[in-house]
């Protein structure tokens, strides 16, 4: 459900109703029916609900909106757009009772709607967001953030951190490990030979030295442990080259060493429509690439775009696990 | 003419023999003849040529290749693709020949080819490149770098710098005045009330200081400064959101703080045609936004697009400048 002050609700509503969704996947809402009974209305949604509390109880062949309902939930609706601790907290059940259906195999797969950083804090949770969450929660010490817009897909390195700091953090044995996933995700998209290029940090990835030594230092040791492991993997590549070849297909994921390295170029290609995966988890787990976007929550405005690719990504790398399996 | 020994002679030579180019302007080449006769002949081109010392002797109304003969070139041939240390120091005597034509009124504008870095210092040259080397020519103390691709304007805060320097290079009053030479410039584009658009340095520009606090404490002061003094000016904002607006006409043109947040959108969306200008200085200057790509000369593949784009784009500036004299 994700946090109900913003518009992650609508965004779900919005995206399940649409034939690409439809068509492909039966969407267990798990969350507060309180929030969508009456967004059902106020979108002119025809949608009967379906209420539950264990997911034994779901009747998967019927047509409509099935929430599996999570304790605690406050007994009041949220203001859009206005940070609300108990609604945060509520998200963060939501994601866990999620994980846990996942996991255990009642569902294929998990995608998650925007929650609130500040929120999740003051409700005490001591997470970044979803991905180290889940992380925490399946255990996994060994994962990544890859977001895909359009035919580019990126891995990266660093994420929520100053830009002053990306340097220091550079690690060789992270990167070789970032590589790994990424060439197992991209496997699991059927992709039989995965080709991964790795950017520079610097400009001109360095130039040889002129403008930084990570290429050298840190950035192409773990090119070569894992050229001489058999992966297909070319770089340091210079970062304003690399997305353009990206783009025209002659690679099939990139390893970014900073947020926005890999963000300007995604949401160029796709504004309103990236996803973000987590690779290393023991489930398939997506969410649309936006935030709560509380300043256009409650209106109805919201574009439910990119949960829709969310979604499709989920039910497509879920389908093609199974069929490995 | 540039560096000899790189792509620099071949991408003039096609870029004028161009109707784009032929149509709009008369252009005359500073470097050596030795140099191009034998292009013109393995090229095929038919293009009668004609050798100058001085610039009142050019025959500007008839057509064909008219070279202005720096003095001191080398009596051999570059080997394509090898760096030379003696048509490295000709090409920086044909920048400063070039600079000064301008500068007198001889020529309406300069646009360069591709240098070699190290191959200038070879030749004993204390300089980045042409940008530094013609700021200090003209004396100019305040100038800037702008790249210009397809719909796509930004002017560089730091350049050649590794990307772990460029939080402690920001300087306010250095962003006010990129600020300042970015209006002058897109007024110079006829552009009446230029919209500049501003980038954060960090993840979603900081998000509040939870990564990184230059936003608030550099570039924030920077942008209130210049809208006190009524300039339009947006900012500090999120990278990744950034350019999905200028592309879109949003903005006239973004101020970024490091080389691959401009680059990497900028050859997204104009891999093969990007221009730069520089700002600041007293006459139009213009070049490709590639190297001398030793890798591919003298096997006559080299694409013109970037240098006739700079040759137009000299051409739009240096008449646009003139009507309003």
């Amino acid at each position: 459900m994700g946090d109900a002050a913003g518009i992650g609700p609508e965004v779900i509503l919005k995206a399940i109703t649409t034939s690409a969704v439809k068509d492909i996947c039966f969407p267990l809402i798990v969350g507060a029916p309180r929030v969508f009974a009456p967004l059902i209305s106020s979108l002119q949604l025809d949608l009967p609900l379906y209420l539950y509390r264990e997911p034994d109880q779901v009747r998967w062949a019927v047509k409509g909106l099935h929430i599996l309902e999570v304790e605690g939930a406050p007994d009041y609706l949220p203001s859009p757009g206005r940070e609300d601790t108990e609604w945060s907290r509520t998200a963060m059940i939501s994601v866990a009772r999620g994980a846990d259906l996942v996991g255990r195999g009642e569902a294929e797969a998990l995608v998650t709607a925007p929650i609130n950083k500040e929120g999740i804090h003051r409700a005490g949770y001591r997470f970044q967001g979803h991905t180290d969450y889940l992380a925490h929660l399946t255990g996994t010490e060994n994962y990544a953030m890859m977001l895909i817009g359009g035919n580019i897909r990126v891995v990266l390195v660093t994420v929520h951190v100053p830009l002053r700091e990306v340097s220091a953090l550079l690690d060789t044995e992270d990167i070789v490990r970032k590589i790994y996933l990424a060439r197992d995700a991209l496997l699991g998209f059927d992709i039989r030979e995965p080709r991964i290029a790795v950017a520079g940090l610097n400009p001109h990835a360095g130039e040889g030295g002129a403008f930084g030594n990570e290429e050298e230092e840190i950035i192409a040791p773990a090119i070569e442990e894992c050229r001489s492991e058999g992966i297909a993997v070319d770089g340091p590549i210079p970062p304003d080259t690399l997305f353009y070849k990206l783009a025209r297909g002659r690679y099939d994921a990139a390893i970014v060493m900073y947020h926005d390295q890999g963000l300007i170029p995604i949401k160029m290609v796709a504004f309103d429509r990236g996803v973000n995966i987590t690779l290393g988890l023991p489930f398939v787990r997506t969410s649309p690439d936006h935030g709560t976007a509380y300043d256009i929550a409650g209106r109805g405005i919201a574009n439910p775009r990119s949960m829709i690719e969310a979604i499709k990504t989920a039910c497509s790398l879920s389908l093609r696990g199974r069929s490995h399996s």
